[in-house]
């Protein structure tokens, strides 16, 4: 399993975290958000899951990945 | 009709804006949130609708109606 911690803008509010982590959840990765610091924290296995397709799901939610 | 600006808190994105407005169209009232000013405004016929009901519609969303 790879962990990795991206700092995401726009992040305000829990329905914002529901959206993120679900849309985490439907590529197989395992979010956690902190809105307090912006970050989300992610946890996939790279033989399934590539770290673009992280990027890509947070950014289709509407987000900026940095 | 009616027609309110109530001062809301804790609006913060679009997903505020599609959770007001659809509990406010679920009770048979229109709303149009502005996530600027941080107000709601609300039309609804008094005949068919309390605005106690359109204060609790937007509370049961986890906002505060000033």
């Amino acid at each position: 399993m790879n962990h990795i911690t991206l700092q995401v803008k726009g992040m305000s509010c829990g329905h914002c975290v529901n959206a993120i982590e679900g849309a985490l959840r439907e590529i197989g990765a395992e979010g956690k958000v902190d809105l307090a610091s912006g970050t989300v924290d992610v946890t996939y296995e790279p033989a399934q899951v590539s770290i673009e397709a992280v990027k890509e799901a947070i950014e289709e939610q509407g987000y900026d990945v940095a």
